[in-house]
């Protein structure tokens, strides 16, 4: 049976091995469910940095830029963080290149695995198909904040886990413990996560809305795939 | 009031600072509930290594050398990993250099804390008295294996968390899933065990009655308490 374990930090890293596997990074607030949101809305590429400069010096190559750093828009980008801003028709077609506080971080640290994919409450279960039909063991990075574990990012990863089970095995402790918090949280998502760090650091910039909204499963059926340094729909 | 942070693992170390702090150190499997078995039998004192060459040249200075290595007793060391080995009167008022695979690993990373003290099932609630009555912020160290987060441990540190819910407020999101994983498996810590990974690593050693008294509550009343690098009761 193929394996699923859970890196519940970008710094924890180093103890996994990417090169066989099929990697999903998870950021639930906000990266991946506005990668997910903007796929869904006929975005052609996103293209991930890790450094907000590096990102910023894609615009001379007709990009938009987008992200956030400590949960704010940066100055001079064309977009932040918020889903919302990527359902727009007039982003049809266009590239985008992306950074964020921890999303694209971790997406960097996945570099080498055979395959990477973007996941998050919005494209649940066409992740959960794809990985179910691929051939590779899995490997779920969640994002976290600033190297710490949060708990959005680990209740999608046991969400994976609860709904692979018969398909695929956990490995380790880690994704027992997600599968487990999962399980307790599946029908009250909001309210389970409403006293964690996260949500509390986004509520006081105002954004309820949006963590509503990143907390939805199933809204979409597109599951983006890194291919050469670009994320595209698989 | 004062607050509780829990460090999964102690690969996460560096996002922690320690100074101003209460450290708890907990390697339920097996080191941490050795060293309180140890002092609840009347062991003078326990000095932790890293390495396994600094621990057995305390040999030299009349220390008995105890420990392990990927579960299992070192070549000559006088003592292994069991708790049971650290019950014989023999061993009153003598002093044991010990090492082990992830607790002495994980105690050393807490050098520069305000105060180490070493946590089990075991002595649960005189640990958790003796946070509530401390006057300082509190964090859990759990030893995990190899650097992964492991169940058993983040039980534990979930288990402080919820005990002294009312009196310590829980400082980040690690704290909150960890207490909501003791709330789970309170009833029922060897059932909810029995998946884990490094439970099933023991289970190949053949240590099942080591478990089930490493997951046994309030035995005893001993606080091993680190002063000058070495344990001694508070």
């Amino acid at each position: 049976m193929k394996t699923i374990d859970v890196c519940l930090s970008p710094d924890l890293m180093h103890l996994y091995n990417v090169r066989d596997k099929t990697v999903v990074v998870v950021d639930i607030l906000r990266a991946t469910s506005c990668m997910t949101t903007a796929f869904a809305h006929g975005i052609e590429s996103i293209t991930p940095f890790a450094k907000l400069e590096e990102c910023l010096a894609m615009k001379a190559h007709g990009y938009f830029t987008a992200g956030e750093r400590d949960g704010k828009k940066v100055d001079g980008f064309d977009f932040g963080n918020s889903p919302f801003e990527y359902m727009h028709e007039s982003l049809k077609g266009k590239n985008i290149a992306f950074t964020t506080t921890n999303g694209t971080q971790a997406m960097v640290k996945a570099d080498g695995a055979r395959e990477i994919i973007v996941g998050s409450f919005l494209n649940l279960s066409s992740v959960e198909a794809y990985l179910r039909n691929g051939a590779n063991n899995v490997l779920v990075i969640c994002a976290g904040w600033k190297g710490k574990v949060n708990l959005e990012d680990t209740l999608f990863a046991g969400a994976l886990v609860e709904l692979l089970k018969d398909h695929i095995e956990p490995d380790c402790d880690a994704p027992l413990a997600a599968q487990h918090l999962y399980n307790l949280a599946k029908n009250k998502l909001f309210d389970f996560l409403k006293d964690s760090s996260h949500v509390k650091r986004l509520n006081r910039l105002n954004i309820q809305k949006d963590i509503e909204y990143c907390l939805t499963t199933n809204l979409y059926s597109v599951v983006p795939v890194l291919h050469n340094g670009k994320l595209v729909i698989a």
